[in-house]
């Protein structure tokens, strides 16, 4: 199936999809939540059925090749996979499609494409895998910009070298997660960054928008496997020395990451890998609540055993992922190593679940994270990005948002935003909605919580139903001291909010660091600050 | 002897220096080293015996309370603690004092002497504990500026606030790490962030270096342990959010973390903290040469064990601080944890060792690390800073540098940059001086090597011969892709190399950014950049 293209609209390539029992599945737990017995279902509209504007530019000759404007090309570039970006390519409103859309072979590519577009006041839009939730890479245009060039990375997918001794690998930008791992797999090596996007993303998607990944604890985003970069930005290449540390002034590495395409387009970066794990333990806890197994996994994670997974699901977060009833919250927990048995991390991690009543599910062992709960679970997450885009046909509106706080603060953070988004939903819709938590990382000082809510909305004001619900649930949560987003990135869509949360003055830093490298103000205009 | 005022030549407070026998030892080493019976001593001119210029300028009438010009005070402030700085006092060479020595009470006092600087055309140097080894304090101030004043935040040196829920606390950033450790005992927690400037060092200024501590692996410098940062800026207050984790854009905190004082002044920071180590293991482990012992080393640190400490000792570094003979490397192994028996961890470690042919010490057990050639060590390492003025008065040039490197160029790294600092050694002093190294930090892709390098120098040229060695070792791994700095910071003496390792569209960014938060350039010029 790799060889077939990606949609223009929904989850991964053509012919991929749910299958009719998993479909079924989901929209049997909808009817029952929303009492209803069915719901009025669109159908994306075929390309011939969407209209796009004329392009505005065509490239120089001498970038033709790499060039196009073809109209599948521009559709399937015109969008994230946010719930937005689905109720606009289910109304057939591709009123954002870029003009052109470029696939570079490389960075001297990449180069003259940012001369071009900044020759002719266009707008240019990187473009990894393409799963963006937050609008990353919509590029929304105001009157300055001519016309907007997607720069799609997907050539740049190789790795390039790879150093067993310093367990480390230079990989190319466009580089997406499967074609990383099969690179590295024969040489006994991983980079181990699963999100959930992981089919479809790329590293240098990862590290632009310092993406959370496979590890819960320690690890939890792509920043600290970063060796080194290389950035090539409107004023030229920027590569970053290979050092596993440094002391050498602000960490110029620390400048790209998180920097969401702005400042420069990462064609290649040495990380830091891992050897294949041949040690694991772990399996599932249950806890009488959601707040119990939070503070079981505090003390794990202040204990500093840093497991490999130690998710907590909240009752309804466990039943709607099939991982429990309904009555009881569970851990997922996992500890896994290349070097030695890790039975010790995980007695230790289960005497301190004990503590808080926690009872391991029978399933233990080495297979235990295969099956039972945390199978299901697992499960679930994998499949969870094919199955959105047939709730928004059905006028569901779903949405997760994620976070971060310390844990002196966590549970009145949690019901404060958790009643907010129930509210909204109910202000909104008309009818109460469900928005349940669960944990996807977890550091010593604090849970990065993840709330998942479902409303029944209504075609044609979904966006806005969906706009008023993300509001409150926004504003609660940075009022509440959150942060606008623990992983999946600021784009366009958490400006306001991460506007309010970031020190103005370090806006201004920002946008003064961005006009050292981009002084036409070419890349992805109106994320992270205005242009 | 806390109430005794520091030096205003040498290490530490009034009164305290290493005992006779202590001096006896060093010096024996060093008549032995360089066959010679007696050195050349110069004494430090008494403050009497100083001259300084005049100050330029005084304060204005509100900020008269916090300010002073007094002699002491000056001269106090002039230098930081390298071999250059005590070269020059010892030579009584003040001409770099700053006008006026500032005592802020907090960070509205700081918010007024920077507008005051601003205001009349001075330099505001910023002033921890003063334990600079790379002219991170000193102003060197060309005409472009009227004065400098120094900014000691002596002052701001309390624990504010304890929240016991998450491990963190609000500490000012003036605070001294015995004066932060003895807050944080009585709640039964620990920064354990231990440099060997710990002493005399601040909070404020580990952060401003990106200061290296106690942790050998996983937590290496003070970066990690930052929650959220207070800094003032000339333009005005910047408060980073409590996060335990985030990936709203690149991170604020870490564009301040290794700023060296060149943005704003950090007045406090929430800190990530650990509960008081209750369980340890380790001792020293004998390999046959340094490279063995790196190499098992190395398989620990990819191993994932995270070891408090991992430190090794080439043959002669561990013969100099009396952990060994000069036949064998020495591997200084620790694991520490306040929750559970470390016992499997070291265990596997030691297995590892043995791996490489590393045999244990006799003294394992609990107070193994106390004992021994690892207790040795620890000792040798806490007496070095009061050592070095006296072995300076000598004519003995001694000196530290440190850098990283990946795995599979070390080896080579390790030869050329030796060899390059022995060779610069005889050709400026005529005569074969030591050069010794240890790891004081390891990573998965790479270790941390610290070079120790004495010569016998001549009074009146220690200056320009301490240039000469050091520009050689500088030049050399830089050239072979080290760091000038793992945790020493770069200041002003590593510009040189600095600069050419530093990607220079990022000097351009940094510049650009100091632009917007001190458009006037009035915090410490020539640090990190050009004014």
């Amino acid at each position: 199936m790799t060889g077939a293209r990606l949609k223009y609209f929904g989850w991964g390539r053509e012919g991929e999809t749910i299958t009719p029992a998993e479909e079924e599945f989901a929209v049997a737990r909808a009817r029952e939540a929303f009492g209803v017995a069915d719901f009025e279902t669109l159908t994306p509209p075929a390309l011939d059925a969407i209209a796009l504007k004329p392009p505005r530019v065509a490239p120089p000759q001498a970038l033709e090749a790499i060039c196009t404007s073809d109209k599948f090309d521009r559709a399937q570039h015109t969008y994230g996979k946010s719930f937005l970006d689905y109720v606009r390519g289910l109304a057939g409103d591709y009123g954002n499609a870029p003009d052109v859309v470029a696939y570079p072979r490389d960075a001297a590519d990449i180069a003259s494409l940012l001369d071009w577009a900044g020759g002719i006041g266009a707008a240019a839009i990187p473009f990894g895998g393409g799963s963006s939730v937050v609008g990353g890479v919509e590029h929304r245009l105001d009157g300055r910009y001519k016309a907007a060039i997607t720069i799609d990375l997907r050539n740049l997918n190789r790795v390039a070298e790879i150093d067993k001794t310093s367990r480390a690998a230079r990989i190319e930008g466009g580089t997406y997660g499967p074609a990383l791992e099969a690179q590295l797999k024969p040489h006994g090596l991983t980079l181990r960054h699963f999100p959930q996007s992981f089919e479809y993303s790329t590293l240098g998607g990862w590290i632009a928008t310092r993406g959370g990944g496979h590890y819960a604890s320690l690890y939890t985003h792509i920043d600290d496997f970063v060796e080194s970069l290389t950035v090539v930005t409107p004023r030229g290449r920027i590569e970053t020395r290979r050092l596993p540390g440094s002391g050498a002034g602000p960490s110029p590495d620390r400048l790209f990451i998180g920097s969401e395409g702005i400042l420069g387009i990462i064609t290649e970066a040495w990380m830091r890998l891992q050897d294949r794990p041949r040690f694991r333990a772990g399996g599932a806890v249950r806890f009488k609540d959601f707040f119990t197994a939070a503070r079981a996994l505090r003390a794990i994670s202040q204990a500093g055993l840093y497991p490999a997974n130690c998710r907590i699901l909240d009752p309804n977060e466990a039943r709607n992922t099939g991982a429990g009833d309904g009555s009881f919250a569970v851990m997922v927990l996992a500890f896994e190593s290349a070097d030695h048995d890790v039975g010790p991390w995980q007695k230790r991690a289960l005497e301190l679940c004990g503590d808080f009543g926690g009872a391991p599910e029978a399933a233990e062992g080495a297979n235990a994270t295969q099956d039972g709960a945390a199978g299901m679970w697992r499960n679930a997450f994998i499949r969870m990005p094919y199955a959105r885009e047939k709730m928004v046909a059905r006028g569901i509106i779903g949405d997760t948002f994620e976070t971060a706080i310390t844990w002196e603060r966590f549970e009145q953070f949690h019901d404060t935003v958790k009643a907010a988004t129930e509210r909204a939903i109910r202000d909104v819709t008309g009818r109460p909605g469900s928005v349940s938590c669960r944990f996807t990382h977890v550091y010593p000082d604090g849970p990065a919580p993840y709330f998942t809510f479902n409303a029944l909305g209504r075609h044609g004001a979904l966006d806005e139903q969906w706009y008023a619900i993300k509001t409150a649930a926004s504003d609660a949560l940075i009022a509440a001291g959150g942060t606008i987003t623990h992983h999946h990135a600021v784009g366009r869509d958490h400006r306001p909010w991460y506007d309010r949360q970031r020190p103005a003055l370090f806006g201004d830093a920002l946008r003064h660091a961005k006009k050292a490298l981009d002084p036409k103000g070419v890349l992805n205009p109106g994320v992270l600050i205005d242009p």
